[in-house]
């Protein structure tokens, strides 16, 4: 579970200023640091995340930019050293099992999928959905049972609670059970994390699962669940344009606004059963 | 002022369901698309943005980068052209007026900035801080009317009200007027615009302003406001571990949770006159 190493929240002395008065007084930040990531020796990208749980991240992350298909082909990730044979926090390198040529076809592909993404929605959709893996079509959820996932989230974000400061992504199954919850300062780690945590355990393609995030669905964040096969992303904020698009071409169904007993269905609404 | 050819919103039917109930209804949608920004014809990086204020972005966004000092360095923004010769919405040319060598230059201390940054947060900081420009010793605000500036941003953003799916950065002098406001469906990007909105009017470095976002204050909002010596950051929600560092670093004056009367004042507090 959480590694102790990795302090994800920091005290910082602040002034509290409320109507007039002025107070000292501690206040609990939600830890951001860089991780780089290095693809056999060598460096491949930097994101800003919550320690803690980077191997997860890690495989998330490979997984979603189509790199990996499957845990399996992490055969390690371990910690650079130091000069003095320390092992660094923030750098870790990936040796995958996938043969080089395999490799540099996904490296192709992942780089002309980013260069032809800027000519137009529909152009960037169709680049992603040839890494989409089709949802269950049979995968379904009570209606009552989605409108909790916006307080059971809140329930469940210990890190939030103590810092206001960090995104969460959850992953339910379809009986409305919490399997997952990870929460980080970056929207997509905390979305990396979370389906990093289901490669680990062999739950990828998660056709029998809610994904549920605290904030807003972008493209990325529906992208990453699509690359999955999550047939139901839920969020407690708006979704995008691009993100309900998205959606629509992958066949998953998009929540909205999950709140308070609520909520809006933007996408493929025969996934949510009317009890 | 706003181009009406950039649709910023987009109606969707959506299905609310509401304690049992279930309506049809029309819901309002940020716009997400991808900006491809091309330097002198070459690809050179791609954000998802809100269309509208392409140029104010691309202008922040260089400026933040290191890649240009100031606005007059952009000789041109141009549409590309399609097949057609029609301008395409999403893709932009930058032609700097930058000697190539200084360029080449900046290129360089780029990379080495963002490679170096997986080290650790100390020396990303430092690579950082060859760009900050020291903020004004002298600014300082009422703590009164900064107590108010949560209320007044949440008061001009006519994106979010409509769609709940954008974040906001706007622009205070120093007696509480707003200057500017954008929103956008990315944090970065409504920064970028706000401070490319300075940047066009030559008010950069912004030595007498409060810059307020709407959300979270990561290390990249604060590295951004630093670039163009923003004494004041303040934001809505929490600040991350590394922002507070960046922004003690910086010299800069950091305030979090600025929300119905009352904030935190995380570093230099000296800026926040007790009236």
């Amino acid at each position: 579970m959480e590694d102790p190493h990795f302090k994800r929240t920091r005290a910082r002395d602040a002034r509290r200023w409320e109507r007039g008065d002025s107070t000292e007084r501690k206040e609990t930040l939600a830890v951001e640091e860089p991780l780089e990531i290095r693809l056999g020796g060598r460096r491949f990208t930097l994101t800003m995340r919550t320690p803690g749980n980077d191997e997860e991240l890690v495989a998330g992350f490979l997984f979603a930019e189509g790199f990996i298909e499957n845990a399996a082909e992490i055969d390690e990730i371990r910690r650079v050293r130091d000069g003095d044979g320390k092992p660094e926090d923030n750098i870790v390198d990936v040796i995958l099992r996938v043969p080089v040529d395999s490799l540099r076809e996904r490296l192709r592909r992942n780089f002309a999928m980013t260069s032809s993404c800027g000519l137009c929605g529909k152009t960037s959709i169709e680049s992603i959905a040839r890494r989409i893996r089709p949802p269950a079509d049979a995968a379904s959820i009570a209606a009552s049972t989605l409108a909790g996932f916006g307080r059971s989230l809140a329930d469940e974000q210990p890190l939030f609670a103590r810092t206001g400061g960090v995104h969460a992504a959850a992953i339910f199954d379809l009986a409305g059970q919490m399997m997952a919850i990870r929460e980080d300062v970056g929207r997509h780690n905390a979305m990396d994390k979370a389906i990093g945590w289901a490669l680990e355990r062999d739950l990828v393609p998660l056709r029998d699962a809610v994904v549920v995030v605290s904030g807003r669905l972008s493209f990325e964040i529906v992208q990453k669940a699509a690359v999955a096969a999550v047939p139901i992303v839920a969020a407690v904020s708006a979704p995008s344009s691009l993100a309900v698009e998205l959606a629509e071409e992958a066949g998953t169904t998009l929540v909205g606004f999950v709140r308070d007993g609520s909520f809006n269905i933007y996408t493929h609404p025969q996934r949510i059963l009317p009890r």
